[in-house]
């Protein structure tokens, strides 16, 4: 179960892009596990990987494409196709030949997704005797069952869309991601997929989509595992009535900040569908001297199994968050400096528990299902945020049993 | 549970050192919560502290008291006076004072530790008023009182002891420790008290217990979490027969040896007894280009809940270590070099699964209590050992309820 409410949102169209979704038998169920996302001609891509070093397959030929002028993005859910060597790589390259050719383009055109177990071969017959049907199912109305597609142990369907306007014309932004475990991106997300109809170029596109990764799924960690699969990809198809978005003007800040917050809104229903996930945990770091230190406390204190325990135990156990920070490996910290807070609530202040506060209001904050820690570190002016979920009985349960 | 058999080891005394016990009611049991150790005058004292930048007050105080010929160790196990602020730095003062006074000494001769539930004060009048009945308890044979006196979560006591001979006269090395949570030592271990008869210089001493922390408590994670009260400390009462041990001499090198084979029994000790643990697991790194490198990798590894989960379930679910060293941050690693083993069984190999691995095979290895993990880097010639041990519901059920 998904922290608070997560209702799948109504989801504007992208003209100029289509999905299509169809079960090849790959996820061992009756539900689509195949996604095929086409873009007409003349659009642009721009995509960022995972940065593990044993990166999957598809996402080395997927990076190698995306120079190419991708128009077809093929993804399946249930096999990662990942710590697979060169037959994995064989496999990803066949799905790109035979999708181009049943949809007439060039195998290069093809940006390959996998997500789910790594280390077992693509069933790769499976997935290309599907592809004609996922073909046929193309429409530019599937993005809630796109969504759904691509789920693994994720419990609920992920979306956003937004509509803006540039230049007094409607420009819609529409994406979905997946994941729930293996969960700390870093440089993109487990799956997230991004469309506009907006025109422009691809270098501004890669630019756009880099500062909004980094402000969203940068910024989310459910476990400190980042996969080998890990992609978010943002087509732009040119198809919008807008003229072309140039570089550093008005129009290209009114997009960029509409880009992040989808791309947040993704990032954040993830952490919400976190493994075992009961609540949803908002670590702001305030007054730090650089935004790399203030990230890295808030993921010292993200990562802490103690402090992840505690939350699902509704404990206001303020120790364990204290320690994280003292912990985080910050030079020349001045504790007494430091100040926490759970929402309004300041727990430590001047180095010790804060004078005024009561286990009864920490605990209030504590029984809530959303919480925000604050920690104030009187060092500078950079601000981060990092969002995080508890670590329950449920989360051993689910990982424990994963393959069962 | 504790993993494995962890039987309280037969404890020489150590002439020059005595120890005495009693109950306080800190821990609210009926059970032993001070622990007192004194040393004859004349001898010397090392210890090494926590490197998290919240250290509690004990620890403040034991490091500025480590340079006045300390002759008592007083520790008190339920209450960590962490995150006390002034408040704990004057009961920590207080609490060596008030030993001192009765025990014919100065303040500055004592070194305090605490250790148990973070950011309450320290009930120091309880405290001090049971530190006539410790005194009157002391005694050379006290050791597995000691080791059962600092126990908090731990399950089972914990001690090491060795003599060995230093020009054909017998020198005793002897220490416990404690520790089960919130451990991922770094500088030192939660707690851990060794001593030792030997003639040695301060300095000498020191640089002895240094290198025998580095590899021993520093090479154990339980959670990751390093402590606000980690401390070691290395006493040397000088009343052994045997000469003075001088640097760079071949006596020191046996010594040396000998007080890093007690501190790296009693560091397995700690992960053996680990919250919630069922496995004891050892990652070796090898064929690294640096130690430091080696033991990021391992840490990587030992760090991973997944990995963590997946030995819980004895899953051989190898994906998920060969994930961890693809995001453990290495420059130009090789994945084609790259080799796993689970004991002698090569999961891993040229990017993927080995050719010959079963499934079989990998299970046999998992639904072993203790289990190697083995990683080859190919890019060098160091190695480093990290122990750790599984994630299970008993971690969750036994940190969420700390407090309760």
């Amino acid at each position: 179960m998904a922290v608070g409410k997560c209702i799948f949102p109504p989801m504007h169209q992208v003209s100029g892009i289509r999905l299509g979704t169809c079960n090849a038998g790959i996820k061992q169920s009756e539900r689509d596990d195949i996604l095929l996302i086409e873009m007409v001609e003349g659009g642009q891509c721009a995509a960022v990987f995972t940065r593990n070093a044993f990166c999957a397959a598809p996402v080395t030929v997927a990076k190698k494409h995306l120079g190419r002028q991708p128009r077809w993005l093929l993804v399946n859910a249930g096999n990662a196709n990942a710590g697979t060597g060169e037959r994995g790589m064989q496999d990803a390259l066949r799905s790109c030949r035979e999708l181009a050719a049943l949809a007439g383009g060039e195998a290069a055109q093809v940006l390959p997704f996998s997500t789910g177990v790594i280390g077992e071969n693509l069933p790769i017959d499976k997935l290309t005797a599907a592809l004609p049907k996922a073909l046929a199912q193309l429409a530019g109305e599937n993005w809630s069952r796109a969504a759904k597609a691509i789920m693994t142990t994720d419990t609920v369907a992920k979306g956003a869309s937004t509509v803006i306007e540039i230049n007094g014309r409607p420009v819609t932004i529409t994406g979905i991601s997946k994941g729930s475990g293996m969960i700390q991106p870093n440089m993109a997300t487990m799956l997230a997929f991004v469309a506009t109809d907006a025109k422009i170029s691809q270098p501004l596109l890669q630019r756009c989509l880099s500062a909004a990764v980094e402000q969203s799924f940068n910024r989310i960690t459910v476990d400190g595992d980042t996969s080998t699969n890990d992609a978010c990809v943002l087509l732009a198809s040119a198809c919008a009535e807008a003229p072309e978005i140039m570089p550093d003007s008005e129009e290209y800040a009114v997009f960029s900040a509409a880009v992040q917050t989808v791309c947040q809104q993704l990032a954040e229903a993830i952490v919400r569908d976190g493994e075992g996930a009961t609540k949803l945990i908002r670590i702001i770091v305030e007054q730090a001297e650089n935004d790399a230190e203030a990230v890295l406390v808030a993921k010292t204190i993200a990562h802490s199994p103690l402090v992840k325990t505690a939350f699902f135990a509704s404990d206001p156990n303020w120790g364990r968050i204290l320690a994280a920070v003292g912990r985080a490996g910050l030079e020349n910290l001045q504790l007494e400096q430091v100040e926490i807070y759970l929402d309004d609530v300041c727990i430590v202040a001047h180095g010790g528990r804060a004078a005024a506060y009561t286990e009864t209001a920490g605990q209030a904050v504590m029984n809530q299902e959303e919480i925000c820690v604050r920690v104030v570190l009187g060092r500078g002016r950079a601000c981060q945020q990092v969002l995080t979920c508890d670590f329950s009985y449920d989360y051993v349960r689910i990982n424990a049993e994963y393959r069962t």
